[in-house]
């Protein structure tokens, strides 16, 4: 049987799940708005973005009250800090998604420019490592959250490449000047959020390994989790 | 006579306003490199920044172990909640200042150019937020918080206006595009940093209004704490 503490930390990873689905989201329709030019999708992600604070904060209160509940052993404890801080890089997650949407309805007042940057692809890249590194995170696994880590610079390259060539453009033709700046600038939010997805594996890993690492903490055994020496992802 | 928990609780407000002067000296000097495009300072910036990750890595353990230690009071446990979390944001803070430093360094290679932008003046008012929202943590004080977040418009309004007039110049100054997008840039990472500085801020409010806040959490008293129904910022 499950105690009112296991329950409590599957409610948490269930949550933290949604709420990384609601980023995910906000981020493919930004891309998608973008490729579009597509207020109505600028829209939804602006709309969004309350959701996504509201979730966030809700997170923030059951981990607060999972760790008033009762002396969580080192590697729950571990779990629940590694969800506050996934929370809050989830949330602004969000925030990057926001900030493409009022650049691409900047860039919808303007000209259509055809521009030497394939945004398209990055954004794929990116949502692709917010997908990875929520997988790591429910399955655990130290070799997913690695593999964002390695994403990250490979995204890294497609932004200084998207830079390069953009300042090209804005040198080379003033009469696209504002266009090619909201591209750089949609580059670079998309390169924040490949950041955030970084600090999420890594939180993955701290969590992890952290039961492995630190023999040193003295925590008294919860009902349950008594003897484990690595977590679960499942429980 | 003070117990073990609460002298970690010391220790740990002690780390975080060391972590605070860190960050906000790494703001100051990336600020002052642009102002007068000193690379011996940006230089200073990129070489801080790994004391500052091994100063957030040194808190969240000290957190965790505090956690780990006793079962913390609620007013506590939202410290320590705060505490990780401001930690997260001062790091982040650290990168705004590095990626400042390295628009310094690309600024320096080019011929130097009357921008639109008072730079100074917007790093000023940043810095100010920073150690504002660090003023409003240590004396507990909602109403300094408070103050941060309404900076955070003014900052934000520097910014706009900072991105029209570098639009314009970009637009009408060929010769001067890459340097006006440094400036942009910078422009950008200060808001960043103050935005760091608002989330900080409302980290303060949490901590200090939420033991009035909610009276749900049940939570066994912690000798010394015992009975508050406010934190105690000096405790």
């Amino acid at each position: 049987m499950r105690t009112r503490f296991q329950l409590g930390l599957d409610d948490l990873r269930q949550r933290l799940l949604r709420m990384g689905g609601l980023a995910e989201q906000a981020v493919d329709r930004a891309r998608q708005a973008y490729v579009d030019r597509d207020l109505i999708r600028c829209q939804m992600v602006l709309e969004g973005e309350s959701q996504i604070n509201m979730a966030e904060r809700e997170i923030d209160e059951a981990a607060f009250d999972l760790l008033a509940m009762q002396q969580p052993m080192a590697v729950d404890l571990r779990f629940i800090l590694a969800v506050t801080k996934i929370n809050a890089d989830l949330e602004r997650v969000g925030d990057q998604a926001v900030n493409i949407a009022e650049r691409v309805m900047d860039m919808v007042e303007l000209p259509q420019a055809e521009l030497p940057v394939d945004i398209a692809r990055m954004g794929t890249a990116v949502s692709a490592m917010v997908r990875r590194a929520l997988e790591s995170f429910i399955e655990g696994k130290v070799e997913l959250a690695q593999a964002v880590l390695e994403m990250d610079n490979v995204v890294d390259r497609m932004r200084d490449d998207a830079f390069i060539q953009l300042v090209k453009t804005m040198n080379e033709r003033p009469d696209v000047v504002r266009q090619a700046l909201d591209a750089l600038l949609v580059a670079r939010n998309l390169e924040r959020v490949a950041d955030h997805a970084t600090n999420i594996a890594e939180d993955v890993i701290f969590w992890v390994q952290g039961s492995d690492v630190r023999h040193n903490v003295p925590a008294e055994p919860s009902a349950g989790s008594a003897g484990q020496a690595a977590p679960t992802p499942g429980h």
